[in-house]
C-alpha cells in the first residue's frame, strides 16, 4: 500500500486521558482510535494486525474440528434467568437495553447460555456428539473502569469456543488438545516465549481451569512461574496443597505480573442441566451434555504484543501479525530517480506477493525514519540517491537493528 | 466438509412465530437460528454464505480505493447531539444503554457521526483528500416490528462506506464510480437480473439518492421499473417533474414490489459542518469536507437471494455465494463399495480446491435428496451402487434440474 493513500497519520501524542502504553502507542502510530474509554476503533493498520491474529486463531480452531458460527449480541432475558445470570447482583457488568415493547434485552458479555440453548435444536443422541462450535464476535462488558487500552474493553472482539461431549473422559481428551492448540496460537502470534500455561481456579467440575498468562508489567494478574517446566500458578490458587498436587516447590517459583491472554474452562453440566441440553445414550437414557469453554480476545492479544514488543522508538511487530512485511522508504532526490526506482521496486515486491507499505510521501528522511520505527514493520527497506547509485538497498531489521545491503537486482 | 461433522441438521418446520420466507427456509435448512425477532445467529452453512457475500463486497470496495476499518458500536452522546440525532424524537430506533457512572451511550444504527468525528484527526489539507473509508460492522436498530427475517434486523451486519472529497465535483466522480461498483456487487452475488438502479429522494445536497432495488414480493418498497433502461423510480419521488427530469414516460413504467439491497447518498456537508471536519485548500482557506455514504447489508442481500432464488423444494443458491460448490451424496450399499469410492472422490475433489459438502450420513436416499434440495448447493453429485458399477456419477444442476452422467475417472 502506498502511504500517501493511507488516510491515517502518526501523531505526536495520544489523547490526554490515555494511560495504557498499548493504546498510547497504537493511537500515535495510527492503528486505533479511542472512541471512549474501553471502546476503540480499528484503523486500516490496526485492522490488518487484528485480522492476522484472527486468522491464526481460526486456523487452530478449525484444526481442532471447530465449526464457526456468529451468534447475536442481543440476548433474551428468559434464557439467562434459567442459569441465574441475568440479575445485575450476580453479573455486575451487563449492558442492558430495551425493545420498543418495553422488554429488557442484554448485550452478551459471553455466550454459554445462548449457544447451549441453540444446541438443543441440534443435539439429540450420542451420535450427534462430540461437537465444537466457535465464533469471533463482539462482546460488551460494562467495566467500572477501563484503563488498559485494548487489553480490557467495554466492547471487544472475542473468540469463544464451546465443546460438547458425552462425558468427562471424552471432554478431557478434547480439552487437552485445545490446550495444545492455545499454546500454538500464542507461539504463532509471537508471545510463546513469555506465555505460561497457568493453573487457576476451577469450578464444580474440575479442580483447575487453565489460563494462558503473558508476563508483562501491564498485567493485572500475579502468577508464580516455574521456568523449567514452562508452567505457572495463579496467585489466587497458590497454596501448599496445590503445590503438592502439581509437584512444585515454592522456592522454584518466581512471582511475575502477567496478562491473561487466554482461558480454558471445564463447564461440565453447569449450563446444560438448567437449559436442558441433553442427549440419549446408546441405551436410550437421557443425559446432560458435558461442556467446556475456551476464550481468546484477539484485541487483548494485540495489546499484549504491543506491551511486550516495543523499544523507546515504537512498536516491534512479530512477523506473523505485522500489518505489512516490508516498509519501503524512498528518500527522494531532486532528479526523481529514487522515486522512479522505488515505484518500480514497490510494484515488483507487491507482484511477488510481499506485503509492502511504501512511504512515497513528500516528507523528509527524519520523519520517514521516525514513523517507520513507531509503526514497527519488521523489515525497513531504504532507497536513497546514495544506495541507488550502487544499485543497492539498505535493509534494517526492526527487532535487532541489524543493517544489511542488498543488490536491487536480487529483489 | 463431511455432513456427519456438521452439527446442524435440517428441520421440518421453522419456529411458529417466523413469517418471512427467507428466515423460514434458512432456519429449516440449518443456515441461521432465530435468537429473537430481528436477531438471528449464523450457523456454519449460513456464515459461509454471509462471508462469500462480504468477500465480494470487500473486493469491490477495495477496487474503489476504500480503506477498511472497524468502528465501535458504543457511541458518545455528545457527538450525536452535535448533529441533532441523539434525541429519540428525531431518531426513533436507537438502542441506548448506560455506563456504570450513569452516562448514557448509544448503540450505533449508522456511523456518519462517529467517522466524521474520527476523520478530524487525519484530514487537514486538500492533500489529505480524497479518502474513502468502509467497514463491515454490526448495527443495532430498535425496530418496532421485525418480521422480515434477515432482511430487516434489530441487529445486523452492514457494509458502510463514507467518502470524503474537497468539493461536489470530485465527490460526483467518486459517486458515479461507486454506483458502478454497486451494480457489479449485485451482479456478482446473483441479483443482477432483478436489481434496478432506483432514483429516490435526495437531500439538501442532491436532487436524488440512488437505491438498488431487487424486485421481490417480499419487498417493502414500491418502485416503477423502466425495463429497457434498467432503471426505476421509487414511488416516494414519482411525479411529473421527476419523470420529465429523467426522460421517462409514465406508461413505460411497471409497478413492482422490491427490496432495497443498497443505497448511496450524497451527504454534502450535512455532517462535516456541525462536527467541524474541514480542510485547508491550496490558498489556505478552510472549507468543510464534502461527503457521501454508501451502504449494503450483507444479511439483507442473503435474505433477498433466498426470497428470489427458491423453488418448492428449497433454496437455489447462485454459485458465487453458495456455501459449497458441490453436494456429494453417497447412497450407501451393504458391501461398502459406494462409501469407499465416495470417500476417495471427496478427498480428490477437496484436494483440487473444490468446496464439497459430502453427505456421508447413514440415512436413506430420500432424506439425502430432500435435504440436498432444501440446502440448495448448485451441483449435486450422486454416487450409488448403480452408477459406481458403470464407473460413473450422476450430476444434477440444482437450478435447471438437468441431469448428466460423468465418468468417475474424469473427476
Amino acid at each position: 500500500m502506498r502511504q500517501t493513500q493511507l488516510f491515517t497519520r502518526t501523531r505526536r501524542e495520544a489523547p490526554k486521558d490515555e494511560v495504557a502504553k498499548n493504546a498510547e502507542l497504537l493511537i500515535r502510530a495510527g492503528f486505533i482510535y479511542k472512541e471512549m474509554a474501553g471502546a476503540y476503533a480499528y484503523l486500516p493498520l490496526g485492522l490488518r494486525v487484528l485480522n492476522k491474529i484472527v486468522g491464526i486463531i481460526r486456523e487452530e480452531m478449525n484444526a481442532l474440528g471447530g465449526q464457526e458460527v456468529l451468534l447475536t449480541a442481543l440476548q433474551n432475558r428468559q434464557v439467562w434467568e434459567t442459569t441465574n445470570r441475568w440479575s445485575d447482583e450476580v453479573v455486575n457488568n451487563w449492558f442492558k437495553t430495551k425493545l420498543k415493547n418495553g422488554a429488557e434485552v442484554g448485550l452478551a458479555f459471553t455466550h454459554e447460555e445462548a449457544l447451549t440453548n441453540l444446541m438443543r435444536d441440534y443435539i439429540r443422541s450420542f451420535r450427534d456428539l462430540p461437537a465444537a462450535v466457535y465464533q469471533f464476535q463482539t462482546k460488551f462488558r460494562n467495566e467500572e473502569r477501563a484503563k488498559s487500552g485494548i487489553m480490557r474493553g467495554r466492547e471487544f472482539l472475542m473468540k469463544d469456543l464451546y465443546s460438547f461431549n458425552v462425558d468427562e473422559i471424552t471432554h478431557q481428551a478434547f480439552y487437552d488438545r485445545a490446550k495444545q492448540a492455545y499454546l500454538r496460537v500464542f507461539d504463532r502470534v509471537g508471545l510463546g516465549g513469555e506465555t505460561y500455561l497457568t493453573f487457576a481456579s476451577g469450578g464444580s467440575f474440575s479442580k483447575y481451569s487453565h489460563e494462558f498468562q503473558t508476563v508483562s508489567e501491564a498485567g493485572e494478574d500475579l502468577i508464580y512461574v516455574h521456568e523449567a517446566k514452562r508452567i505457572a500458578v495463579n496467585k489466587e490458587v497458590l497454596n501448599d496443597e496445590v503445590l503438592a498436587n502439581l509437584g512444585l516447590k515454592r522456592e522454584e517459583l518466581v512471582e511475575k505480573k502477567s496478562v491473561e491472554v487466554g482461558n480454558i474452562f471445564t463447564l461440565g453440566t453447569r449450563f446444560s442441566e438448567p437449559l436442558g441440553l441433553s442427549y440419549k445414550d446408546a441405551a436410550g437414557v437421557s443425559k446432560p451434555v458435558f461442556m467446556g469453554s475456551y476464550g481468546i480476545g484477539p484485541g487483548r492479544v494485540m495489546g499484549t504484543i504491543v506491551e511486550t514488543h516495543t523499544d523507546d522508538k515504537g512498536i516491534v511487530w512479530p512477523e506473523s501479525v505485522a500489518p505489512f512485511a516490508v516498509h519501503l522508504l524512498a528518500l527522494f532526490d531532486e532528479a526523481g530517480a529514487v522515486k522512479a526506482a522505488a515505484d518500480t521496486l514497490y510494484e515488483n515486491l507487491t507482484k511477488q506477493g510481499i506485503e509492502v507499505l511504501y512511504d512515497d510521501r513528500d516528507v523528509g528522511a527524519g520523519e520517514k525514519f521516525g514513523d517507520a520505527d513507531l509503526i514497527g514493520i519488521p523489515k525497513r527497506y531504504v532507497l536513497s540517491a546514495k544506495t541507488l547509485q550502487k544499485g543497492e538497498i539498505e535493509i534494517k531489521d526492526r527487532a535487532t537493528g541489524v543493517v544489511t545491503m542488498k543488490a536491487l537486482s536480487d529483489l
